[in-house]
């Protein structure tokens, strides 16, 4: 029977997906901005000592496979990042090497879903929560984060949700902290509610971390790990986005707790790690040295860190000057999640808008409602400003020539 | 409601299953015999001119993500790989770059499987069929290669079993030429008669062929492309074994067909791609490099072949010297699948005499059962003629000191 899967269809990635399009309008000799992707490595050049610790591992011939969970070395170093950044009482034991942060979640899904089952997945979200569980043939809830709120999680509206799904099988919760796409930072004490919730419900928690270090307008960021006081939980972090080294693909899963339950979860995600035999090997070795050397990466992030935030304030300041578009100020990620007075423009939906500036103006950002978003449209603020205030001048010239 | 997934508990794998317990004995002390993983680069050395590749990658900044489906670059090299040496008219839209074929099994799988659909897995399997058929739901329909044949596929046996299976939805059909675990190599005729028999009943064909260059002992390799007259069906191929690139977690799946349902499978394991956003980026311009330097690549693996056509037979000759064991002489691959004489030895099964090699004589090799081969062991003939031979005398030591 020559015949697709039903749950498969919910595969795809509304990031990339006008990348078609863009690669088809480049190739005529059009400029594009690309503004879609969250790749700091496309803007600031991975740092040498880490790309020089790939290069020693590959002369040094680490070439082959290497365990499922990955190296020893590098899960000794995710684990005493833990203990020194977030205090947490970690061994390389609690650690799973994966294949980005995508694996993770990847993994994780499929570790707690069949079908039928359903997951809290806060909104906005990241592309990925809704797509991973509705693959498995799981059903997502939404709990909606507020722009009055600036996108934090309200713990109230966690509540409500759980009261009216009261007898579903709910597995899991899920949400990025800082936010992909909205950049806000929860806060410890909305964070402490969160888990007594979750407590509560005998509901595991995911907290995908991949920006922690990437905190600014002066946001405090706190792990999960620090309030999550014996409940089952995991969290996602990875070299990617405050390392700087996308390209390499190698991320991980670090369990808080020695719980009965969070054991569990850990020994199905490494049963899945095991299916796939290794991560890249050499690029492994490049983040535990990248790890191991705080003070250089601290240096480095610092400069980084700095640069995102003016960028990231620049293209927040721009977008409310457009009678178009308004946008919280975001305060960690990299990303501005503009609200769209659809009112305004002749589009059916932000789907619509968003592929016409690409084909109009070669500006390539990601519809809002592939993130829970719609009327929205998320872009990367990691351009140098002079990129990032071209693109906002087309989007409003776009705006302006589409307006009733 | 903390509990894990019913179909996340086929996730696995058994040739890892022994790693902890190897790495504990290894910690004290005692030399573990590894002859469990196929791994070629910890035997032969990646190729400098390949490990160069590498290096000039990363010197030139490649650290961000790349396109999801691989870089044109190497998705050109891949088709025009299949072009010169299997006359397949591809290009590089025919190409999905993966994580490894591994990725490329699980995005198939889950392209085409929905609880409660089959596949055909011709059995001694390689041990990601199964597993990832069943993580989604699926149910395989085992179709014997048996050892009179010499493990050959039998398209008589595939005519039976889809006989009793009539009415069944029936996905696709998988194997491995050369075979993992038995070093089989199917021939031209066979494969012709397969093609034929998935047209007739509307079957996907999924043609793993990662060792296609791995091929010795006088036999000959047939592309399901070169037979596959515009049957839908995907082949898998990468750098792993024949470009000794296993640390590299690169793979590809090349679409020989047209048809509308290649092109939808296509499409779909493109949308999974997606997903995890993109593969290692250097690695990809290494592999790219290694199959554009076809003259140094043919000379390179040519020696290599003819190093594991030597291991191999000298270990399926001191295999079939002991009473306790026979193996068909492999014609491709690295592996000896040996039958064990369950009869004259005390254990109970594949599992618990392989757990017990491991503990007491320190080699570790992997029961046939994971293959689908029970009462058989699969041994790994990369390892130079000395550690070869120790093993095996250990293999034999151990049989004496357990038999009935």
């Amino acid at each position: 029977m020559l015949k697709l899967s039903k749950y498969g269809s919910y595969a795809g990635n509304p990031i990339e997906e006008e990348d078609k399009l863009a690669n088809s309008i480049a190739s005529k000799g059009k400029k594009v901005l690309r503004l879609h992707r969250g790749d700091p490595a496309a803007y600031f050049p991975t740092p040498k000592y880490i790309v020089n610790a790939y290069l020693h591992a590959l002369r040094s011939g680490k070439t082959g496979y290497s365990f499922h969970a990955g190296i020893t070395e590098l899960r000794e170093a995710i684990a005493k990042r833990h203990r020194r950044l977030r205090h947490l009482n970690a061994d390389p034991e609690n650690v799973l090497v994966t294949q980005g942060v995508s694996e993770a979640i990847m993994f994780l899904s499929a570790s707690l879903t069949d079908p039928g089952d359903m997951a809290i997945i806060f909104r906005p979200y990241y592309v990925l929560y809704p797509t991973c569980l509705e693959v498995e043939g799981g059903v997502p809830i939404y709990v909606d984060c507020k722009e009055e709120d600036r996108f934090r999680i309200n713990p109230d509206n966690l509540r409500k949700a759980l009261k009216s799904s009261r007898g579903k099988r709910i597995k899991f919760m899920i949400f990025s902290n800082p936010s992909n796409p909205t950049g806000s930072v929860t806060r410890k004490q909305e964070l402490s509610e969160i888990v007594d919730i979750a407590n509560d419900n005998d509901i595991f928690i995911v907290s995908d971390e991949i920006y922690d270090e990437l905190v600014f307008n002066g946001a405090k960021f706190t792990s999960l790990s620090e309030v999550s006081k014996g409940v089952p939980s995991v969290i996602f972090g990875g070299a990617s986005k405050g390392f700087d080294s996308t390209g390499f693909r190698i991320g991980y899963a670090i369990f808080p707790e020695t719980d009965r339950f969070s054991k569990e979860v850990r020994e199905r995600m490494a049963k899945y790690a095991q299916m796939r035999l290794s991560s890249n090997t050499p690029a492994q070795y490049a983040f535990a040295r990248a790890l191991n050397d705080m003070s250089i990466h601290q240096k480095t992030v610092a400069s980084m860190v700095k640069m995102i935030e003016k960028r990231a304030n620049f293209t927040s300041d721009l977008i409310n000057e457009s009678e178009f578009m308004s946008s919280a100020r975001p305060e960690g990620a990299f990303y501005a999640l503009a609200r769209i007075n659809m009112q305004k423009i002749r589009f059916k939906n932000d789907e619509d808008l968003s592929r016409r500036l690409l084909i109009e103006e070669g500006v390539q950002i990601t519809r809002g409602s592939g993130f829970g978003a719609p009327g929205h449209i998320r872009i990367v603020t990691l351009a140098p400003e002079n990129q990032l205030e071209l693109a906002i001048r087309k989007i409003n010239k776009f705006f302006v020539r589409h307006s009733k």
